[in-house]
């Protein structure tokens, strides 16, 4: 038995996101599967870092899978790469120690969320970028981010309905860019909930936008209630940019 | 009687060019003057700075009509863009001087083709670069390019049969680029002849991966045979980049 570690990129475009509970086959999680298995001759199931959802792009999304039969690296990678659709690549594939899970060993996570600022589109990253069009106060979001970093309980900022499970997450940075017509946030952290990323990002708008003050920040928080943070800001605009594992242990 | 300037952006990925002979309304071209004349009530011409391939994009294409009635600049750009499909932007609309003509005073087109050499596609630029897929010899290339360039007679590198029409131009500068798994080519002339651009990278391909050397370029220039010159590199990973005009007269 041996485990695989593999980086993936995807434009989540026209998927149902990595993986969808149900019926759904239009998912990258399925698709990679059934092209391993169809390959390898096995029954494969892949585990990723985390879902993505529906329309959500990934430039490093991380997933593991075992094989009983021994294969090629290299081999493998580009038979994936060669059968794959288009708009899913396999960067690179290596093998792992076996206990090595994409999901369970993950220690860091970094998304990267652009929102086209401009009022002219820029036609070919249009599938990448939330088309919001109208100017944001950067200063404004920063002062309101420098309050979201940090080990706080998000619940606020999670779309699941309560479970047993933690809702607490260490924000480690919010990195606030701009550049022509475009206002770009990096989210790093240990771990994110459900839609997280995008409802920290749609509160963040409602504050460049004058909507909200950055010192509402802390009371949102505190108050652990979903409806008190902005909205959820829309797919497209999102990217997992990379996952991060202990630095000895996890891998070969 | 006013006549206007824009310049525009497209992914050309479904669309049959910018203009395209017989009876084609999925044409660049097409739509812009679709929706110009629905927008004004007028029945619109619209001049771009030449023909786009199927396939080809452009980040700066140039083109001029006129309408009857005067235009706020502004809100016939923001009417465009709002009814225009996704793929297709105006990036500027300013007025022009009655006689300033798109094609006609162009003085100066750049366009760069894109090829893929690593062996992974970037999903996310997967329909604006060529997937060529190996690794090229960029030096043989840009000793073929410097042979290239100057004023010489391009019939080998036009697809059209003779015509009347001069097939002399002045190729200004052949750029050529590297970055992680890709060749970019960059090509600044004073006019290119159909297909010129994708045939003089084929040619360039074929010299960087060997199956020609740099010294035949002269003999393929003066052969003024479309035979003798390398492959029509596919349009996908070709971008009209600008055109340009005379720094006075033509505009406003």
């Amino acid at each position: 038995m041996q485990n695989y570690k593999m980086v993936l990129s995807y434009d989540g475009t026209r998927y149902d996101g990595w993986q969808k509970q149900g019926n759904t086959s239009n998912t990258i999680q399925g698709r990679l599967e059934a092209l391993l298995s169809r390959l390898t001759g096995e029954e494969i199931e892949i585990h990723g870092s985390g879902r993505t959802d529906a329309g959500v792009h990934a430039l490093g999304q991380v997933a593991n899978f075992k094989l009983e039969q021994k294969w090629d690296c290299a081999r493998l990678q580009e038979a994936c790469n060669q059968y794959l659709p288009k708009d899913i690549a396999v960067c690179s594939l290596e093998e792992a120690q076996i206990r090595f899970h994409a999901r369970l060993n993950a220690v860091e996570k970094t998304y990267r969320y652009r929102i086209l600022t401009g009022n002219v589109r820029n036609v070919f990253e249009r599938h990448y970028v939330y088309e919001y069009g109208k100017a944001l106060d950067t200063k404004a979001m920063r002062k309101a981010a420098a309050l979201l970093v940090g080990e706080h309980d998000f619940q606020s900022f999670c779309s699941t309905k309560r479970s047993k499970k933690s809702t607490v997450r260490m924000l480690h940075e919010i990195c606030i860019t701009e550049k022509a017509g475009e206002v770009i946030l990096t989210f790093r952290g240990n771990g994110f909930l459900y839609n997280m990323v995008r409802i920290l990002t749609g509160t963040l708008i409602e504050v460049g936008e004058g909507k909200r003050s950055p010192e509402e920040m802390p009371a949102i928080l505190s108050a652990k209630d979903r409806t008190k943070a902005g909205f959820t800001a829309p797919a497209e605009g999102l990217m997992l940019m990379a996952v991060g594992y202990p630095e000895a242990g996890a891998e070969l």
